[in-house]
C-alpha cells in the first residue's frame, strides 16, 4: 500500500484524481499493490468529488498533507511559490514528489532535485512536458543508449493551433487568437504561450535531461509568434517550409544551443505535419537517429494520464525500496554540472526577413546594400510588391551571422523608406542541409 | 558490475556491441556501476571485433556462454529453434534475457514468459518492435494508467517504402521492390516483409502487451500488399486517403480484432503522414487519447538503440534486486490470461474495390447487382474505365460486413466480364467518422 497527498483540484488535479478512481482496478492490477489517496487539499473544487472519498480525505489546508506520513505528495497547484514550499516540504519529510509544474521546475529545478537527491527521493514530472506524451521517460529509459545530439519540440499546443489555423484559413493572429480564447483553450493573458515562455519552461527541462545539466527558462534565448502574419506563413509554404513555434536544444562543443522562436522548417519534416493542438517532440540520438513523440500537449485527462504514470513509477520505487533508481535528471545528480549556454548572436543560420517599405524605385537595393555591407547574402527574393502605399519586401538570406542579422535589420528599420518594424524567421535545419 | 553475454554478432548483433563499446562512458555514468561484455558467441563475425575484447571473449560456440555465470543473455540470431533453445537454457541458469526477436515471441512466448515469470527474471524486447522507437517501454510504463483502447501501426519499413515511392515515383509494385532489394533493405525472398508477416509478429506482440494477454501471430488476420498498384494509391489520394500497410488491435466486448492488411487512412491521419522507411505506431489509451510514436523501424544502430536500453533496463533490475518490477507483459504473469480473437468476417467497415472487367454495356449494374444481393452499398464509383481492351471499374462501399464483401467478390471474380482478381482494401476509421 502507497498512500498518496494531491495538492490541487483544479484542470489537471481533477483529472488525475477522476483517473485514479476510475481506472483504479487496471492500475492495481499492473502494479501488484495498491495506491491509496490519503489527502486531498484544494481551496476549490467540485463537491462531487466528496462522495469518492472518506469524509476528512478533502481539505482545504495544504498544511494538513504534511501532518500525515505519505510516501507520494502530488503538486498540481502550478505557480512558483506555494509549490516550491509544499515541494521542498513533502522532501524534507521524505515523501517522493509528482509534479507538472514546469514553471517551477525550469526556475528552481537545480534546488529541488538536490533536496530530492539528498533525501533519496524520487520528482515524477511526466507531465511538465507534452502533456500525455511519456517524452521525459522516453529520453530517461527509451533512449538512455544514446548521447542525445538535439532535441526540437513543438511544446505548446496553443501557439500551433493559431500558427495552423491562421494558414488553413488565411486569418489574422488576433482573430484567431480571440477564437481560442472564446474556445476557452487560450488564457486572457495569453503571454505565456504565444510570448514562447510556457516553452521556454519546457524547452529547459529538455535540454537538462538530455544533457546533464539543470538549464533555467531564463536561459533559453525567447521570442514568441506576435509578429507573425498570414502572408508570412503563405510565403513560408510557397518555398516549401511550415513556420512552426520550436523549442530547440543542441550541444555545441560542450556548450548548449537552448531557444524558442518561430521557426522555418521543411514541410517533409515530421514536426512540420504537425498541426493544431498537438505537441511533438523530435529526438536525435547518436545511435538511433530521429525519434518522434506526438499526443495532446495539455488538457485534463491527457496530463493526468502522465501524472498517474509517475505516481505508479515511483509507488513502484517506494514499493521495492529502490528510489532513484532511474536518476532524477536522466545522469546521476553528482554528474549533473552547470553547463554554459551558447549566445544566439554566435550563431548562424539562414533567415526569412519581410521588410515593409514604401513603394519607391531603389528600396531594394537599399536593403540589399545594407544587407550586403554586414555581410548578409540574398539567396531569392520571394516577393517585391508594386502599387500600393506600402509594400513588402520579403527575402531569404544565405547563411548569415544572427548578429550581424539583427544589426542589419536595426539599420534598415531607420531607412526613411521603412514603414514598419522588419520580421525575421529563423530558418532551422540540419546543419549539412543547403 | 553486471555481466553480459551476446549471441549473434549480425547487424544488430554488431550494431549493439558497438554501442555498448562507443557510448560506454554515458551508459556507465547513467546506470551509476559498470556493464561488463563477458561472453560474444557468433559462428561469423568481423574480425575487428576482437580488438576490442580480451582474446577469450569471442567465441564461436554459444554454449560457452552457458557455461558461465551471466546475469543476461542477449539473444539477436533471429529464427526460431536455436534462439528459443538459447532463451529458455538462459532463463534456466538464472539470467535475465534481452531479445530483438518478434518471430519468436509472437509464436513462443507464452513459453517463455511463463518460464521467465517462474525463474523470476526479466525479459527485454524493446527492439521487437518499432526497431529504435521505445514503444515497448512507452506502452509498459508511459501509458500505464490507461486503458489501452487500440494500436495502429506501420511496423514494417520496407512494406512502407514500396507503397510510398510507388505513389511519389508512379511506378509499379515490381519495380520498386526490385530496388529496395538492390538496396539491400529488401530480403532476397521478400515475403516476410510484403506479405505482412513481419508485421503480424509485431502485431501480436503490441497486443499481447496492450491487453494482457499472449497473442499469437497466427492469430493475426494477415494480408501483404502484393496486389496493390500504382493506380489504386493514386484513387486513394484523390479521395483523401493514403495506403498503409497496418497492424491494427483493439479490444471489442472482451474480444481482441488484431489484424495487418492494407488499409486506407485519411490523409489528416498522423500515420498518413510517415513516409518511406519509417515505422509509426498510434497508441490510443482511454485516459491520453492518442500519442503516436515514430521512428527508424530497423537497422544496425537504431535497433541497437533499443537493445542497450534493455539492457541498462534489466542491469538496473539486477543492481537493485528488482526483477520484474515492471511486469514482462505490462501485467503480472497471473492475470495473463488467453483472450479470443474476432474472426475478421464479422466486422463491418468500408471497403474500396478494383474490378478490371471488359469494356461492354451493362458491367457496373451486373456488379452492382452482386453487391446489392449481399446487402452492400455503393457510396460511389470513382473510376468508370472506357474504350480499351479491359477497364477498372473503382468504387467504394458504404459500411459492410466483411463477409458479405468477400463472398459478393467471389461470385462477381465469376462473371464473363471480369478479367483479373477483385482488389479490396479496407478503410480503416474510427467507428464513429462517416
Amino acid at each position: 500500500m502507497v498512500s498518496i497527498g494531491i495538492i490541487g483540484l483544479g484542470t489537471v488535479g481533477s483529472g488525475t484524481v477522476k483517473t485514479l478512481v476510475k481506472n483504479r482496478e487496471i492500475i492495481e492490477k499492473r502494479l501488484g499493490f495498491p495506491l491509496f489517496i490519503k489527502k486531498i487539499a484544494s481551496l476549490e473544487y467540485d463537491r462531487s468529488f466528496e462522495r469518492l472519498f472518506p469524509s476528512n480525505t478533502i481539505t482545504r489546508d495544504a498544511e494538513e498533507l504534511f501532518k500525515e506520513k505519505l510516501d507520494i505528495v502530488v503538486e498540481l497547484i502550478g505557480g512558483i511559490d506555494k509549490a516550491k514550499e509544499y515541494i521542498l516540504k513533502a522532501i524534507e519529510n521524505g515523501s517522493s514528489v509528482v509534479t507538472a509544474n514546469k514553471a517551477l521546475l525550469s526556475t528552481h529545478g537545480f534546488e529541488i532535485f538536490k533536496k530530492a537527491y539528498e533525501k533519496k527521493v524520487d520528482v515524477g514530472f511526466e507531465a511538465s512536458v507534452g502533456g500525455g506524451i511519456p517524452i521525459i521517460r522516453a529520453i530517461k529509459e527509451g533512449l538512455c543508449a544514446n548521447n542525445i545530439l538535439s532535441i526540437k519540440g513543438i511544446v505548446n499546443g496553443t501557439a500551433n493551433y493559431i500558427l495552423t489555423s491562421m494558414l488553413e484559413e488565411g486569418k489574422t493572429f488576433q482573430e484567431i487568437l480571440k477564437r481560442a480564447q472564446d474556445l476557452g483553450f487560450a488564457e486572457k493573458d495569453p503571454s505565456l504561450d504565444i510570448d514562447g515562455i510556457d516553452s521556454a519552461h519546457k524547452t529547459a527541462i529538455l535540454a537538462s535531461l538530455a544533457f546533464g545539466t539543470v538549464l533555467t527558462a531564463q536561459e533559453v534565448y525567447t521570442e514568441g509568434i506576435r509578429g507573425i502574419e498570414y502572408s508570412d506563413l503563405e510565403y513560408a509554404r510557397r518555398l516549401g517550409y511550415k513556420v512552426k513555434l520550436l523549442g530547440i536544444v543542441k550541444m555545441k562543443g560542450g556548450k548548449i544551443d537552448a531557444r524558442v522562436h518561430p521557426a522555418m522548417i521543411r514541410e517533409t519534416d515530421t514536426l512540420a505535419k504537425v498541426d493544431g493542438v498537438y505537441n511533438a517532440i523530435t529526438v536525435k540520438g547518436d545511435v538511433v537517429e530521429d525519434t518522434t513523440y506526438i499526443g495532446q500537449g495539455a488538457g485534463s485527462f491527457p496530463t493526468a494520464s502522465s501524472v498517474v504514470s509517475d505516481i505508479m513509477d515511483v509507488s513502484r520505487n517506494i514499493y521495492y525500496k529502490t528510489h532513484l533508481r532511474i536518476p532524477l535528471l536522466s545522469f546521476p545528480f553528482q554528474h549533473i554540472r552547470k553547463l554554459p549556454t551558447i549566445d544566439i548572436n554566435s550563431l548562424s543560420m539562414k533567415y526569412y526577413l519581410r521588410f515593409r517599405v514604401i513603394d519607391s524605385v531603389g528600396v531594394l537595393a537599399k536593403i540589399a546594400n545594407v544587407l550586403g555591407n554586414h555581410g548578409i547574402s540574398i539567396k531569392s527574393v520571394i516577393q517585391l510588391g508594386h502599387g500600393k502605399e506600402w509594400v513588402p519586401v520579403v527575402l531569404m538570406t544565405h547563411r548569415a551571422r544572427e548578429k550581424d542579422v539583427k544589426k542589419a535589420v536595426e539599420i534598415v528599420d531607420k531607412l526613411d523608406v521603412v514603414r514598419d518594424k522588419t520580421l525575421l524567421i529563423r530558418v532551422e535545419e540540419d546543419e549539412d542541409v543547403g
